[in-house]
């Protein structure tokens, strides 16, 4: 099950732009982050959702969307994102380990494949100007943005040895192809 | 089934010392962490297992153990993990982002913990040490250690306000409590 869910969750970027998300539902998957393993129990973290069409087009304007397709803006208006959670760390109690904000993320998406969304971490952010469009208060600065859809695109996974081109593309079909390392050379003593 | 494997997904620190875990079986946990997003799909974490003993021992010797249990020293030699997974970066091709190796960690984890097994994510670490007993090429610095075996205690999470102690901490039964702040005060647009 895990293992479905893990190949399932891959970072999408092309959403139904009309499946919408309640907040009930983004609730539903803090509570997931919140439950989560937190580096010396610190609970750094804060969350902001939005599922709103406004508060998310103006999201929208402060995120970098897919570094490698140079020749792709970012999705268009009929296929954005139709939520976000945004994840923020208060600047007075910071995660003793970095690990945390990463624990949190996987945990969103996973629970979100799991009822036939998913998303994208998107870490490239205008942080000042999100600061100001979710009106986060000054003791917290902004880690992650987690896009959240109904997925419109087909991903594949193509497996590559150490050394070879680690960059995402997108083939004629529009099937975005994402190369990970086999596992053999992951892990240092394989053999 | 999400939600189920997040609660159970504790810290464990104590375990069943006679149940192993195969190296084949800690493959496959890894292989969830391979597959898992990574910030430009840089694939700079790398893996170590050890389901040995001996280097089970020795590796031991260099993890710090519940920090807020100011009166334990870590577990029993009958209650240590039985295996261990050694998170490493690539000096020279680090992560974009430092929620790569949580991503990473936590699909490891649920991973084992759908299979019966669980663990603990730590960070306090004696590195060179380690560096040393694992014989780690120099190219590589490391970020975490996941302990993994067959937890032998029980950890209940008891719902806190912001504000409350954070600290986790044994009851007399020996049960392991973790103090989680309940989600309307981690939702910063909880109303």
């Amino acid at each position: 099950m895990m293992k479905e869910l893990i190949v399932k969750n891959r970072s999408y970027r092309r959403f139904y732009g009309d499946k919408k998300i309640t907040k009930e539902t983004l609730l539903s998957l803090v509570d997931y982050a919140r439950l989560t393993p937190s580096g010396a129990n610190r609970q750094a973290l804060k969350y902001i959702v939005s599922s709103e069409s406004a508060v998310n087009s103006a999201i929208y304007t402060t995120l970098g969307w897919a570094g490698y397709l140079s020749d792709w803006d970012g999705p268009s208006e009929q296929e954005r994102p139709t939520a976000y959670i945004t994840i923020v760390q208060d600047k007075n109690n910071k995660m003793v380990t970095a690990a945390d904000q990463g624990i949190a993320a996987q945990s969103i998406l996973l629970g979100a494949v799991e009822i036939g969304f998913g998303g994208c971490i998107i870490a490239n952010i205008k942080k000042e100007e999100l600061l100001t469009i979710l009106n986060i208060p000054e003791q917290y600065e902004i880690l992650l943005v987690i896009a959240i859809g109904k997925p419109k695109e087909v991903v594949v996974i193509d497996e590559i040895h150490m050394g070879d081109s680690i960059k995402y593309w997108r083939d004629e079909e529009q099937v975005h192809h994402v190369p990970k390392i086999r596992l053999e050379d992951v892990v240092l003593n394989y053999k």
